[in-house]
């Protein structure tokens, strides 16, 4: 498949071959804290994963921050195919976390990892996605500082599950919060959306050869640091995973009771994403996105924010999207091109499962 | 069920009816971060976890730490069956992690909760666990301050899986470590053994109403706080779940390269889970605990320590069971009653899987 070759050219650095184990597939005594257990872990896990902190191999991390408050986050991947165009369950574990703690401004240091592995799953399968996982954790700069591992029997879980938990550092001075949006703030989105969310369909359509359309999953946290040393006055921000852009900024008018105004146009679509979303009758404002972040900024700050955003590999097509208004508090209204204001609701239930 | 009948009298200030839903059971759109979403957040999670923290519903929390060195920590619970004599996969999700991060000497502050959720799961089985889990919580002192809800479809996983993470704070002048060991020091354990693992099994068996048997899921970090008055000299302490007794003493004898001698008999087996072990052929000290800590301690101490945990409710039967030696580095012996010396060897495969 032309996706894998590409992923194996870019993680080139971080391939290398499957270890020599006793099975070839994951055994139930893989989960039982015995000598399978640790054979897994010393020959897969600590060889990808492996720092001062983890080679204690006690049941818990010991760390030592540096000061500043304390953001902490947790997510559990389900995503069904576990390999898609763009990435696998496992940089997308890495990435979402590191973003969940991102998006409080907070720096990320330290991910604790969880897995639920079902009795069969290919080794070589698990080693890849423990390569990606490793390149994703480098990528972003955090640490695996803790984790565990479980075996389901077959049938009781769908390959892989992977729960991953952060915990990063809040610089002094940024408050992000969604409980205040000023009137006049503007709305910054950084890039396209619904990549991540068509990729999984059209590959569950089987039709991600032909479609071209890739995962957007990245660590956006350099790209928060970057906004940051323009102003630490970003109100909030949040990465519009499950939902899409419309639960998002939803979430921010009903928080803050408030209203909000999008324009229609300025909210970038991929052809081919877009193309996709026509055939499957999907509104692509309510698709999941895995490397796009969305940012409510006063206005003074907004040009200056995009300006960077747009001088950063994730943030190129950063734009102003639309401002927060005192009108319809609640509500999200999205102007189109022609000049027709629409309600922008919530989505009731997401089109697929397993997105992420 | 008798059991379940004796669940609900010991939860009576933590039992409420199951709220009114549009739903009898899980639905796909529960986990699609949509309308279905917000209702299983604002009328089941909330409600049992609500404080300041999770209530600003952001994606994560954003905390104020005592000073200290931070431990951190993550378990994955897929138990089956999710109710079971003692507990549900509920109480042992936040009792697992408690004890994890106590294990560290750490006083545990912050938990993360991560649900896989079957489409189809009951939703008064789901409000059943969420009630254990506010009980647990509140009866170990922790918060529950951010969390994430995966819903997959029928036969994509069994039920419920629930992913824990937690931090605390170390406090000054505890420094546990397994990596050094001296000779003489003494191992303590801090009640009978197996009563979890064994639980769990006779209750797959359909023994359960018979055997009496209860599993031991406890938190022990306020045992731990006690210990720790008496000295912070306490080496190092785990909980054995996974693998039992001996792989922890396995372990302790690994990562120290030192011997240890166990005296048999100071090992306290419950009759009734002696018995269970005896008909289905398993050594009870490999069998899973989920509220009993070993701990290696300087002899000068050890007494002391033994007398101040025999005050506390889940200390009563604690015992010094042996000691740490210089002869025969990495391996544990284990003492019979007859005076005869055997390798406590670790165990290769668990019996059984999901039994946390």
């Amino acid at each position: 498949m032309s996706d894998d070759n590409k992923n194996d050219e870019d993680f080139s650095s971080f391939s290398c071959p499957l270890p020599r184990l006793n099975h070839d597939s994951v055994q139930l005594a893989h989960g039982s804290g015995g000598k399978l257990s640790a054979e897994l872990l010393e020959k897969l896990f600590l060889p990808r994963f492996g720092n001062e902190t983890l080679d204690r191999l006690e049941d818990q991390a010991v760390l030592t921050l540096p000061p500043g408050r304390l953001a902490f986050s947790t997510d559990t991947f389900v995503v069904d195919p576990i390999f898609f165009p763009g990435g696998n369950i496992g940089d997308l574990a890495i990435n979402g976390t590191v973003n969940d703690i991102a998006m409080a401004g907070a720096n990320p240091l330290y991910l604790s990892v969880g897995f639920v592995l079902e009795e069969g799953l290919p080794l070589e399968a698990l080693h890849r996605i423990l390569l990606s996982m490793e390149e994703a954790a480098w990528g972003a700069g955090v640490q695996i500082v803790t984790g565990d591992t479980k075996v389901v029997p077959r049938g009781s879980c769908d390959k892989i599950f992977i729960n991953t938990s952060g915990i990063g550092v809040v610089p002094e001075g940024v408050n992000m919060s969604v409980a205040s949006l000023p009137a006049g703030d503007k709305i910054i989105l950084s890039g396209s959306v619904a990549d991540h969310g068509m990729a999984i369909m059209t590959c569950r359509q089987g039709l991600s050869f032909q479609s071209g359309i890739e995962s957007d999953t990245a660590a956006l946290n350099s790209l928060v640091a970057d906004m940051l040393m323009v102003s630490k006055e970003i109100r909030t921000m949040r990465d519009p995973t499950r939902g899409g852009l419309a639960t998002t900024l939803n979430e921010f008018a009903r928080s803050a009771a408030t209203g909000i105004v999008v324009e229609q146009e300025k909210v970038l679509v991929n052809s081919d994403v877009l193309g996709a979303c026509e055939i499957l009758g999907i509104d692509p404002l309510s698709v999941a996105n895995e490397g796009k972040l969305v940012a409510v900024v006063p206005a003074a700050v907004a040009e200056d924010i995009v300006q960077v955003m747009r001088q950063h590999p994730l943030g190129r097509q950063a734009m102003v999207i639309g401002e927060v208004v005192a009108e319809h508090p609640g509500v999200v209204a999205l102007q189109t091109a022609l000049g027709v204001s629409q309600v922008l609701d919530m989505p009731v239930g997401e089109q697929l499962p397993r997105i992420c």
